[in-house]
């Protein structure tokens, strides 16, 4: 028999454009069922659960949630908090308190990770729940799944910017390095060659983490590629690095997981293509336009986006616990696609990074094969959103805690 | 009698989303004007006018220049050359050497005043012919015209950028320096707040280069809306500057003007206020993405840029010279122009800022006056681009030189 009670839902770690996309799939499939009696929404993620920081997701109408799923960037809030020993007994503490039974976890890797270490600790409670982690990343580099929602839409952005930048730099006969997010996988700095048609088409060259880069060779095809074509673009991942040097950045900054903080790599590549080869150089950096330009939201983004969380609902009230939604490409043209599971075991603490066949021999860009996988993902949406459009917020109805304060 | 003979066209300058909806503007009008006989495009601008790099414009097909309007950025390639004395006189050859009657330069400033130089160096020469400047800037800063064709797209992609990152700091409760362009004139900066709504929502703060900031008002501006609203959005132009200091760069390079390259202000901000709160600050810079991210032209823009170098043919051929196309607003909503003209004098050399009665009390945002201005510019398209469009190129049919090289 199906389980009676509470369900949770919680954003983690850096937004996407459809990130809502995937909350407005569990709270409408959650109105669904009638195992699900309330539906609260931790506000900013894990540090909203151990707070007690919970809304009433079901008092939202249905208009707004309709409308919630184009807003870009977590409704909820969002955190960046890797839950220690003592966060996940708390947490634990919370699901018991409010007779929470369901818990949806919409993030990336540290969040499934975290959704695992809830999952096993809720067995040794012998508190019967249901934990389902639901993917979300612009990196693309979650295991197992065919791609991450998220992706799509900052894949389309980035490819589209590169396009736009190329026109303007083509027009000067320019140099331009345009850096990209990604720190070890390259699956969006790979994307910035969707839109390449011809071989003066830029970007012209392409280095992704997965490389790394001989600076003479580095030198030698800018020098070669500018003189055929006139003008330079080259895209490059933040995570860029020389051989046998240090990953250029400017920041001496590190993140709350106390990775340093990246950026600056564009405008160094710059400026030292630009002291090579005589003309002027100039860098663009897409920042954090790549997970919440909304304009350039995919609608096969959008539909995959709201599948994972609708289907993370209806997995957990039939049963499942401890697995991550995942993608199952069924066909690339048109693109069609299936919701699966897999064991949180098995993706938690992986990354996959872009294997060797998707890059090009010279490894400054990419194959027919990532164009054939990543193309079908960046379809434009239907209609497109209006020039300012005003986006929802949630009312966010407040559910009185039930513990007390917290101390971290 | 109107003047028989070959017309010439130009682009110069940073190129906009729209600049070449005025070459397609020009364009189909020459084709229907009797005394055209042929319409010369100099590609990068002065630069090709000086060398006679020609193409024969009219040997491009209709659909390519219907299709070319909506490529961003100087489908004849675009230059930053102040002509000399020289560079004057040469031109004045080339015109006669290829019986060029009529010339239109699309650019900002700069090209009206250079434009204005060969107006009087054809009187004293005797050549008689018509120059007509054809405006164009993302800054809005040419004096007289209600506004400058290219601003209206640059201001539709701003407003978004700033609503959009507003959202991914929002989700974090982070402050958020976002860098605009615009060294000495603010219209674009002040755009970011076109998608306010409510107090809560970004940008809280906006600094145009046309105040200069007290840091201790700032600071304490900045904590009072952080407090407020749980996240902080502040958009800054480049050319933003404390209150007896330099302006903020990182760059100490000059551009071809000898301006400095502005660049930084923003990073540098991010890293102040952030110190100055004890959050996490980031930054974004729009980049040259304000110039040319074509998913975000205005449908006005569009329109505008299109009338002006039409106009400016069919004024020629009625006999106009030495003057510039200039846009009247007859109505707001729905938001109507006609096309008139101005003398090449009365603008050459002038910048228009943003006047103090719209930019509000506190010197830290814009008043509703900017809003009722600026907003009616920013509409969408009504068909929105495909996902990556494949722009077209022109043909480039090359036309002979009669001079042979030019010694700069």
């Amino acid at each position: 028999m199906a389980l009676q009670g509470n369900a949770a839902v919680g954003q983690s770690g850096g937004p996407t454009m459809v990130i809502n996309a995937s909350l407005a799939g569990v709270i409408e499939a959650a109105r669904e069922m009638n195992e699900i009696e309330h539906l609260y929404g931790a506000l900013n993620g894990m540090e909203g659960l151990l707070d007690e920081r919970f809304i009433d997701l079901f008092r939202e109408n249905d208009e707004l949630i309709e409308a919630i799923r184009y807003r870009p960037s977590s409704a909820l809030g969002t955190c960046r908090l890797k839950p220690n020993e003592q966060d996940l007994k708390r947490a634990m503490e919370v699901f018991m308190a409010h007779n929470i039974r369901y818990f949806f976890y919409i993030g990336g890797d540290d969040s499934q990770t975290a959704c695992h270490a809830l999952s096993e600790l809720a067995q040794t409670r012998d508190w019967e729940m249901s934990l389902v982690g639901v993917p979300k990343t612009v990196d693309n580099d979650l295991v197992i799944t065919d791609n991450c929602p998220g992706f799509g839409s900052a894949a389309r952005f980035a490819a589209s910017a590169v396009q736009y930048l190329a026109c303007d730099a083509e027009a000067f006969g320019n140099l331009e390095v345009i850096e990209i997010m990604g720190r070890n996988a390259g699956w969006l700095t790979g994307a910035t060659a969707l839109g390449r048609r011809e071989d003066r088409d830029a970007p012209h060259l392409c280095y992704l983490p997965e490389v790394t880069v001989d600076p003479d060779k580095f030198l030698a095809d800018c020098h070669e590629a500018y003189d055929k074509y006139g003008y330079l673009v080259v895209t490059v991942s933040e995570g860029f690095s020389f051989a046998e040097s240090e990953v250029a950045t400017t920041s001496g900054k590190v993140d709350e997981f106390g990775h340093a903080r990246l950026g600056g790599v564009a405008q160094a590549l710059g400026d030292m293509v630009e002291e090579e080869l005589g003309v002027r150089g100039r860098f663009d950096r897409l920042g954090n336009m790549q997970r919440c330009f909304a304009m350039a939201q995919s609608q096969v983004d959008l539909d995959e986006a709201y599948a994972v969380g609708d289907s993370a609902v209806r997995r957990a009230c039939a049963g499942e616990t401890d697995v991550m939604i995942t993608i199952q490409r069924k066909s690339n043209d048109p693109f069609e696609f299936e919701c699966e599971t897999t064991s949180l075991s098995s993706v938690a603490g992986r990354t996959r990074v872009v294997p060797d066949q998707l890059i090009n021999d010279e490894q400054n860009g990419i194959t027919e094969a990532f164009v054939d996988y990543a193309r079908p993902l960046i379809s434009p949406r239907a209609e497109m959103p209006p020039a300012l459009p005003k986006y929802p917020r949630l009312q966010k109805f407040p559910i009185a805690p039930k513990l007390g304060d917290y101390q971290r």
